[in-house]
């Protein structure tokens, strides 16, 4: 399954990359000819053909091509409008248990998008009505991609499903685990009569989340843009746009303009590194023809705390990482330490604990997660069983641990497993979590129907039925525990070039350059959920190759 | 020539709208067989020829087509590279005289469009580094078309000049014109170490626009979405959103679900009416696939204060326009006035001169201009000449009148004129400057080697030549009047039609309905300045037919 889905997606990347065609159609007329030859044969009788031109061939190679591509592309037309408009949904039906998901991103879009909703009603509750495609956040920030590529509306999952899935824009504010009840408010700009309520669950998937971390470093919050939600990208972007115009005002110092260009990304992670990559990708592809005279007094400074960016790739990919960017004279400094933002400069620990302040235009804060305040909450109800700081402690089939009737789950950035919190994981959790609640169903429809033939006066064959119903039951209980399957690291790391650590037979293929930047962007759009957001994400990369940023 | 193109043409556009492609081939096969026999009659010697299927004729005139296209879209291709890498500029000259360019807008891009840099330095000053094709912001609004494909850099026009054009984003505070200098000030968020400076010039154009005029009725400001800049229309989107979830919320009264899902829209113009129809389409197209619970309850109301919506369009094409509006249950309330907004309703005097409070969820106010303060302070400057408080006064070559050395220029919807403040008349007069301002550096030129010759001993032949650049300089002089030629009005009314008023002909033709639409749409794009907009608001119109918004 999993090959047979990379495979198109590498052919698909490089007729576009090809937009000529004419690599394509030499290979289409040798895989053509034998099916020409064929047909021949099956007319012996007829005199044999003059010969045709190559030319004519030629035509009827392309024209051929032409009416493939333009079928495939109706088909897809037809499922794009499909897909545009919903059909009817069954109703919310009271007899079935609510599931209450909290969260939209990976890992309850995930969930979302592998259950069967005809088991329960569900409710959706969120701040944000959208799922954000987080890895491609850093080229939203400086005009790669449009934001809206990269969101996919919540709705656009539910309203696909058999049965209607309430989708609520509010944050869950408290989860009161034994009256299992969840209360949220709306906290957006306009607000109604009504702006806060609580619902009921059966089962609660709890999927919030994190938030950043700021270690309470000084001017964080103030000074710094953070790379989390969409809004982050987009204030990014214009105060990066902001500091080259500040710059190129006239007048401006050399120290002044010098320090509005030099760019200071905190954190060595993929988010980090990418952020830095795609700025220098802008800084040489768009500010060289745009504002030539800056182009050269730009600086991109990448702090790491630990030893090494990257610490979940292997040694050799780090290294290529770090000669990369010394060619694109991105700075790594690692084993420094951030003490404080300042409105126009940050204050480093450099690794022989000296202090220096460094001054910078734009600092980009990608350091770490924290628990929301709704997480530590509700820890904060089984002080006995809830005592990693980290997150919340959950058991192999993903339930929280010490809830007495297990009945919440919990997924994502706010659990904490001996899994990395990213994408990934949070994403197979929730494709898990859909399976175990599927049985779950099972499970209480088996409980229920047992409960009604216990209350039946009992002959011979109710008894019979009681035990086999109890079998039943017994078997789907015994769940699966939730086994994550790593399939591999990809980084964006700037100059077209991108790095991969793939787990292929048992070993590590350790791979970066140009080739694996193309498989980056075909790796992206097969992860990407819908259709709809692959062509826009896709269609958004030639602009950006046709017209710049 | 022309038939063997016009075939392949027909074609195309056959098997476009049959993307099977099955049927298309049967059609074409009874089509072509005529031709075949023609071309068997005229080479009459040879022995017959075996009949080469008409599916391989077929495919040879698909195969001509595809290539013809791609040949198509590799010179494009070409094309669009060339102007993402702008060549080498001339520098700035001391010995030319400095122009300053207030503004960034239609008049002022217009002229930069058209005049030619060598004769100048030229400087732009404008608060936003971008040119706003504000004609489809309404569009923006409501998702139809991303922020970016309907905004062009400044820089994107001149870098592609001659001579290289210094751009500041800053805004513009005061103007000397006794000592010819021009203050201005950066005024975004990230500052340096200088902001605010001074610059001197020789010729000045005024193309400051003007801001949203507000009447000075309470609330405006706090509580009403403008659509005159990008951030406008995010803005309203945003709340137009928020508006749609905080109805959606679990429990809200059905009395708070209308009042959210009211929207009024204060203004009968060509932007109030084609923010309407653009909120009709949203509404229409998409809230009915993904909040299927909201849909009917949407109300939308235009009020406008006249007897009319469209002051400017004819008689025949405001029925029109009403008419389609009733169909689509959008409200129009004329001759009544906007008393005040508040957070949750709009306050309105209604024809009888009662007034009513009408409950809403978002209130878009598009009812009219104001002049900017930059302004104001310069027209104060010369009290005796500029009287007129709608705008400033200026002759028939657009020369701020009162400016004893006429050295100030003024376009666009900073003035007052005979002329609606239309984005088309600001457009022609920065094309027509744009012609004046060549001539004056002729003129110029010729005044300087007037005086140089004047400087040199007087011999005959010196004489002679006085007399002819004498002569020279009185035809340079003479400058043809500002003349505006009408090119029609459009607006775009909903439900996938537009109203067009065009002056063919001596008479108006009044048109309306879904051809209008289309020519809307090519109008619109063609009217678009670059290549680059033109194919971005192109893609986008086809993403939302596809994929929704």
């Amino acid at each position: 399954m999993q090959l047979a889905r990379a495979r198109p997606a590498v052919g698909r990347s490089l007729v576009r990359s090809r937009p000529t065609g004419l690599p394509v159609h030499t290979r289409l007329q040798v895989l053509r000819r034998p099916a020409s030859t064929d047909s021949t044969e099956s007319v012996p009788i007829v005199p044999p053909k003059p010969p045709i031109s190559y030319w004519h061939r030629f035509l009827q190679t392309v024209g051929g091509v032409t009416l493939v591509t333009l079928g495939t592309l109706g088909v897809f037309y037809y499922y794009a409008q499909k897909d545009k408009s919903p059909g009817e949904q069954l109703p919310h039906d009271p007899s079935k248990k609510t599931l209450v998901v909290l969260g939209s991103g990976w890992g309850a879009t995930s969930l979302l998008n592998s259950m069967d909703t005809t088991d329960y009603n569900v409710i959706v509750i969120s701040p944000k009505n959208y799922f954000l495609f987080t890895p491609l956040l850093p080229s939203v920030a400086v005009g790669t991609l449009s934001p809206r590529s990269i969101l996919q509306p919540t709705r656009y999952v539910t309203r696909h499903k058999k049965r209607q899935v309430a989708v609520i824009e509010a944050s869950a504010t408290s989860v009161d685990p034994i009256a299992k009840t969840v209360k949220f408010e709306d906290t957006s700009e306009i607000q109604g009569l009504v702006s806060t309520t609580t619902v009921n669950y059966d089962y609660l998937v709890f999927a919030v989340g994190a938030e950043v971390q700021t270690f309470n470093i000084p001017g964080v919050k103030e000074n710094a843009c953070f790379m989390k939600e969409l809004e982050d990208a987009e204030h990014m972007q214009r105060r990066f746009l902001d500091c080259l115009e500040t710059a190129a005002f006239p007048g401006q110092t050399p120290d002044e303009i010098s320090r509005l260009l030099h760019m200071v990304v905190v954190g060595g992670g993929p988010t980090g590194v990418e952020v830095s990559g795609e700025l220098h990708d802008f800084l040489e592809e768009d500010l060289r023809s745009w504002y030539p005279e800056l182009a050269s007094n730009v600086r991109i400074t990448l702090v790491e705390a630990l030893p090494s960016v990257l610490p979940m790739f292997s040694k050799q990919l780090i290294d290529y990482t770090e000669s990369t960017f010394k060619e694109a004279k991105i700075d790594i400094l690692t084993k420094t330490m951030v003490k404080e933002i300042k409105e126009k400069s940050v204050v480093l620990q450099m690794p022989d604990k000296s202090v220096v302040e460094v001054p910078c235009g734009l600092v980009v804060w990608a350091a770490g997660n924290k628990l929301r305040k709704v997480t530590q909450d509700l820890m904060a109800k089984f002080p006995q069983a809830q005592t990693n700081r980290r997150g919340i402690t959950v058991d192999d089939h993903l339930r929280m641990v010490g809830v007495p009737d297990k009945s919440i789950f919990a997924i994502g950035d706010c659990t904490a497993t001996s899994y990395a919190p990213t994408a990934q994981v949070a994403s197979q959790e929730g494709a898990y979590l859909a399976r175990i609640i599927a049985q779950l169903a099972k499970r209480d429809e088996l409980a229920a129907r047992l409960k009604a033939l216990q209350e039946t006066p009992a002959v011979e064959e109710t008894k019979q039925e009681i035990e086999s119903v109890q079998k039943q039951i017994t078997k789907a209980e015994k769940m699966r525990p939730f086994h994550y399957s790593h399939q591999g690291s990809l980084a964006y790391i700037g100059s077209d070039k991108a790095i991969a650590d793939l787990p292929f037979f048992n070993g590590n293929l350790a791979t970066g350059g140009v080739a694996t930047y193309l498989f980056w962007r075909s790796a992206y759009l097969s992860t990407l959920f819908s259709p709809r957001n692959r062509v826009l994400v896709a269609n958004d990369w030639i602009k950006v190759k046709l017209f710049g940023r």
